[in-house]
């Protein structure tokens, strides 16, 4: 297991490319995600990454995160050998999951949402590989 | 660069270790920082650490912010190799600062927090070494 990224919800993805650099990090890629209506900002840092998440449109489930809560870290994404183990598992915990089956998420890869009630306040994504 | 950790609040230590170990998380270390007052739950990922933070004081750090905030990521930390540089390339940038020179932090590692609203509400730490 290894953490794959941070996703960190912003207003202003150039500004906040900015600062992340003037922190030390660089950015690698910025790529729109149409499916989740969020342009995103990848900064590699070690084995996993940073990313800064704007949305692309008022119903992004990221401009939906920033009204209600402001900006901040959004999710944590873990990678998993196998997910599909990882979900049985955790229903197996009484783990409440958002996606009770993996679903393809950007780059092809197999993920799944785990309930934030669940996990003390934090939105953790399982991705796999 | 690398994350070296992410510290989650929690107002129940043993209930959340059960609950991150259900999600695949293996507990390697549960230690007292005492001038934090916090009791902190260590899990190796890959090359960082989820750390479950809990208050063992009403005036801890970790008390406040969950009582004003509730449950969820704390903040996360960045190892650099040189700690003075990097607080002083964000400063030049703007970046306001919580600790303006590094301080001693757990397991005697210099370490800074930056201010949160430099950061599109995260708080961010650096770690030397």
């Amino acid at each position: 297991m290894k953490i794959d990224h941070i996703g960190i919800a912003v207003k202003n993805l150039n500004e906040a490319i900015k600062t992340y650099e003037a922190l030390g990090l660089k950015v690698h890629e910025i790529e729109e995600v149409s499916e989740q209506k969020v342009r995103v900002a990848m900064f590699p840092v070690g084995e996993s990454r940073i990313e800064l998440l704007e949305a692309t449109s008022e119903d992004s489930p990221i401009a939906k995160f920033i009204a209600s809560r402001g900006e901040g870290i959004h999710h944590v994404a873990i990678n998993v050998e196998n997910i599909s183990e990882a979900i049985e598992k955790a229903k197996k915990a009484g783990i409440k999951m958002i996606d009770e089956k993996p679903r393809i998420g950007a780059g092809g890869r197999k993920i799944a949402f785990i309930h934030p009630k669940s996990t003390y306040g934090v939105l953790l994504e399982f991705v796999e590989g």
